[in-house]
């Protein structure tokens, strides 16, 4: 948790290298969608030279460079580590680029398990630099274990689950966030993963407590993020269908304790992803004993209707991708939209209603 | 993980200070239970001078002592920490006690959460007397993400399940162990918790190791204790009804990937226990209820039914805890018992049953 952050201020070198794609490079993709002015240039000798938009089809005129040094050229004010690879673990071919950005005075923001900050090398060049390094996975201390106390917050508590992991469970509640806004309602987010800190500047990365504390950390987020706020979204992680992260997944929904629930799902996804086809064992069921599931799993501590289907339809056709919003509406009789490509309303107006039954019509 | 391990030498001082009762001294309690011709005495002098049996009603003679001293004059090689306290975390006034028996050469055996050989004064004490420190929950390093390769293994993987923590999952695995092995069948435990962990020798406490490798944990366990064994039995971890907990339980189910689950509840318990009444708002629904809400969490993944409700029917008299039994047979539709009190073999039939089933009657 970082409070009045300068991770608000950076201007990144991102090293995504050998991995600027959409599928491996999440936390790059992310800070180039909501962070692209703080993007001074991406690292990555396996495509440079070239633009962000020549190689991803967004992300605009940000440069990809093959060296530091380029890099350098483009005042950078920290170097972020762009990946997240399954596990953690740092890459050791990346150490002397990482030695190379602290020398050279930069701040170095990771997303790994593995806290670059208790690295003995790393940390004496960030000594010797006067560079800090912002571990953004690290827990803060002293969690507890929940004991339920998010159900006391008086904002109306929505958490965004999906069918699986890197769906767009943080780019559904981000946007509802700006939409909700925007229609006047105080709205909070809370982060829940090393790239909505970074984008957020704050946050506690649930995936890396210790698991005794998963829901305790999601619960002092809440008590945290709640005050002041009508509606809050926290952001979901992973999917009560994965076999290898589920359980952050419950530990995450029982200590929110949402009020609702918004299922994210990839259209056109039939497996849980894994890289070499890991999961293709786990079929998605369909969308609507997935909402049964979710609803049943939260179901003995608190009430918490899933009240709407976000979608990501990122590579269908326009026709396609509205005929697939239409299906998801119809398989499960819940409003769905993609909050990204299409309009946020449908989800928005479920949410306010929601609001609108825990608060008894009052503002 | 310890392998011949000097954990299944040691005889233990027993450290319960002011919590030497059923409720609070779980590790204790097990220590008493199946560790008993290694317990030399217990340091606890808020019932000092006394017998483990004056105080709890079971235990024989092993003595309460009330100082480390009187404590050294029964021959311990091992401090054992004897309670856990929600969270974990080491009573300052613990210290001295600690250091004291490090300084006589005593081992120190600790289930905290909070790892005693990372404190720069126990370790330094422990270097100076050769004396060594071990933390039970300690994870092993590099654990996988689970990508549910448990399910290739042969033997029949039974998970004990629960209605809330401590009420016996890992009493009725090893009552199970016990009866099974009687029965003929190779049959191994995989310990899961720091009491399972002390008894065996050997596990990973599933509860103590970094979220997002929790089903990794399990899995581990799994594909090193399956082998050469007909049955595996996998201690089970809190409930999925667990506010603080449950993360821990479902990536266990998932990463264990069972065959069969048994559900184990404390007859009586109408609400999950918590210190204060912490957890009184949430009430323990009817059995069957919980039987489904097991399966539904797995059934994505793998066919798991749960085959058996086992029964602790301590503070019952014996025709109250018959009747609780039959209760449990009929509301559930399943074979019950308390496999402590009653004859296990409801449950070991069932088990094998489910053996005959996977295999094809092979044995």
């Amino acid at each position: 948790v970082f409070h009045d952050s300068p991770l608000l201020r950076h201007r990144y070198l991102v090293l995504t290298e050998g991995h600027l794609g959409p599928q491996w490079s999440k936390t790059a993709n992310s800070a180039f969608r909501y962070l692209p002015e703080r993007c001074a240039a991406v690292l990555d000798s396996s495509v440079a030279p070239a633009t962000v938009e020549e190689v991803l089809g967004y992300g605009g005129g940000i440069p990809v460079v093959a060296t530091l040094e380029e890099g350098l050229r483009h005042h950078p004010t920290a170097l972020l580590i762009g990946i997240a690879p399954q596990g953690g673990g740092l890459p050791t071919s990346w150490r002397e680029t990482l030695l190379g950005a602290l020398r050279a005075g930069l701040d170095v923001v990771s997303g790994l398990h593995l806290f670059l900050a208790d690295d003995p090398q790393l940390s004496a060049a960030a000594a010797e630099a006067r560079a800090r390094i912002f571990d953004l996975r690290r827990p803060p201390p002293d969690l507890p274990v929940a004991t339920g106390l998010a159900r006391e917050t008086g904002a109306l508590r929505v958490l965004t689950v999906g069918t699986d992991c890197n769906i767009g469970k943080m780019t559904a509640g981000l946007q509802l966030r700006g939409a909700l806004r925007h229609a006047g309602f105080s709205t909070g987010f809370a982060a829940t993963g090393q790239t909505g800190i970074l984008i957020e500047g704050r946050g506690i990365a649930v995936d890396a407590v210790v698991a005794d504390f998963i829901a305790g950390a999601a619960e002092k987020l809440v008590l945290e993020s709640a005050p002041g706020n009508e509606i809050l979204i926290v952001e979901g992680q992973g999917s009560l269908l994965h076999p290898g992260y589920s359980g952050v997944t419950l530990g995450l929904l029982h200590g929110t304790l949402p009020d609702a629930q918004v299922l994210c799902h990839q259209a056109g996804r039939r497996t849980i992803y894994g890289a070499g086809g890991a999961y293709d064992w786990v079929p998605i069921p369909p969308l609507s004993d997935v909402v049964r599931l979710y609803e049943a799993a939260i179901a003995p501590l608190q009430e918490a209707p899933v009240v709407g289907i976000s979608l990501n339809t990122r590579g269908l056709a326009e026709a396609a991708a509205r005929d697939a919003v239409r299906r998801a509406e119809d398989e499960t009789g819940l409003p769905a939209t993609d909050p990204v490509r299409f309009d946020t309303a449908p989800l928005v107006n479920a949410l306010i209603e929601a609001r609108e039954r825990k608060s008894g019509g009052r503002r």
